[in-house]
């Protein structure tokens, strides 16, 4: 039995994971992130019993407990090395953690984690496996030979700061032109709004007048109930993941590439178009091709990844 | 001792390398590219044989022979599954190579290959490494854990066509804005051409009348030499090979970092400025940076990269 922790800047969700790599039990609290982390990494520990308890487990059946951390984390050291999303500069989360919880514990970059989660979901082994996640940001991981590759600074695989537009849109991260910046939820409630304010006759307006505002979801609905402001909306922004899903395919070549975050519950919406674009335009012209699917477990990819990631790596 | 050859193109070259990893001895032969593939391996065997004699040694001193290839390459089953440069398709290549010289044989890509050659060259076991070559197109390899990355079907690690300008210039490979179209050899030529149209009252047209023809020192020697137009050209071309190391080190986060390529021989006129777009656009910002530097062997890398990753890889 593993324990899987997914630090969040609004949740900490903890998950009590079997050994087939399947969550028996679950919980969340607010991270509430203004705290010290003191504070915070207390919440974890007391979430962390609390789940294995209701499960009818306690603490000495589980093996090792594994976090999932935005931000630069170095698993090396067990430090939270930066964080911008919960404030954390050179926390030693592991050591903290220890103090509630004496088991193994391991801390891991949360998409490094998440990808690791839909790796070990595929239930195969695959030479090369990309998870990228489309939500505020965009998250990415690259899992070779069952590894988490993170580049010999730990802070490797941030395929959504590549940029797609040279002196394209400002990032975050300073860079212009990210692929973040194109393809995130983010970036698509902006291209929904900047489309809304050219076409006043769009079926938009009326849907955010009864969904109160624009989500992620705005486009693909409207454009599903025959809105041409919204289609266009649609299609361009798939043209834009589709555009970057199609350099990290020539660039990794991986057995399988997943597509994660709240967008990929579009399903063969999404993946129909990118698939299209992206065998068109692989370098790779003799070979089998590299499958591209939509993630399984979503959320709970960071939950499952972090417990295994601690055990694994 | 070992033989590696560079089958270009233009020329196939043969060198003897010893366990040091140097070449002791070298030759090359025209590659005469027109002809059936049969005819090319015999001149590439006959070479192998005539360089070991030359160097005083004989085939039995010899360990294994590596082949470094353009194209699609199985190294598996010893195949060129498809060349463009040096027309190939599903060739045998190391089977035909066996009836001439019945050693073990291996064959590579010729990028990566290269690759491998320039991380030996280091004399260090990085945790990660990559080689871009800026040449007629712009080759690419990475060596992470001190194997050769080449994605499941072997395909990989094409960082050349990752575009860096959505729906820029036509890539021969058929995507649009490869990274390839704005930082090679060719299109610094086709940059330099282009601005000299603009500009006729530029050194550079003085420059072509001694020498012939635009290659890629017409803009940088001229810039050296003081003319505005050729300044341009040079830094908006350092521009755009900063933007796809930018893209590859926020994605691979490699220990080196390595440039070669007829251009890299400019040096640190290349080279600083690439360090500073790319320190200064890195998304890592708080661990170790990636050195940068470039390249050791140059042409070199493909024979003792194919020599020594038909033995270790």
């Amino acid at each position: 039995m593993y324990i899987g922790i997914d630090l969040g800047g609004t949740n900490i969700a903890v998950g009590l994971v079997n050994e087939k790599c399947e969550i028996i039990h679950k919980g969340s609290v607010p991270t509430l992130k203004e705290r010290n982390y003191q504070e915070i990494v207390k919440d974890m520990a007391d979430l962390a019993k609390k789940v294995t308890e209701e499960a009818g487990y306690t603490l000495a059946d589980v093996k090792a407990v594994g976090i999932g951390c935005p931000g630069t984390v170095d698993s090396v050291n067990g430090e939270v090395v930066y964080s911008n999303n919960i404030k954390m500069d050179h926390v030693p989360l592991v050591a903290e953690f220890k103090k509630h919880i004496d088991l193994p514990v391991g801390i891991e970059n949360d998409a490094n984690a998440a990808a690791y989660g839909e790796y070990i979901a595929t239930g195969k082994k695959l030479d090369s496996f990309v998870l990228i996640t489309l939500g505020t940001g965009v998250g990415s991981g690259a899992i070779i030979n069952g590894k988490i590759y993170r580049g010999f600074n730990g802070s490797g695989a941030e395929m959504g700061h590549a940029s797609i537009v040279m002196d394209g849109k400002v990032c975050t991260c300073g860079k212009r032109g990210c692929f973040e910046q194109y393809a995130s939820v983010t970036a698509l409630i902006n291209q929904t709004k900047e489309k809304m304010e050219d076409r006043p006759e769009s079926l938009m307006h009326e849907w955010i007048k009864k969904k109160g505002k624009v989500n992620g979801r705005t486009a693909f609905e409207c454009a599903k109930a025959g809105d041409k402001a919204a289609k266009e909306v649609k299609e361009q922004y798939i043209r834009y993941v589709a555009e970057g899903v199609s350099n990290i395919i020539n660039i990794f070549q991986p057995e399988l590439f997943v597509i994660g975050g709240g967008i990929s519950k579009e399903g063969d919406e999404l993946l129909i178009p990118i698939k299209e674009f992206v065998y068109e335009n692989d370098f790779n012209k003799y070979m089998p091709k590299t499958e591209i699917t939509i993630a399984k477990l979503f959320n709970d990819a960071g939950i499952i990844g972090a417990a295994l990631a601690a055990v694994n790596n």
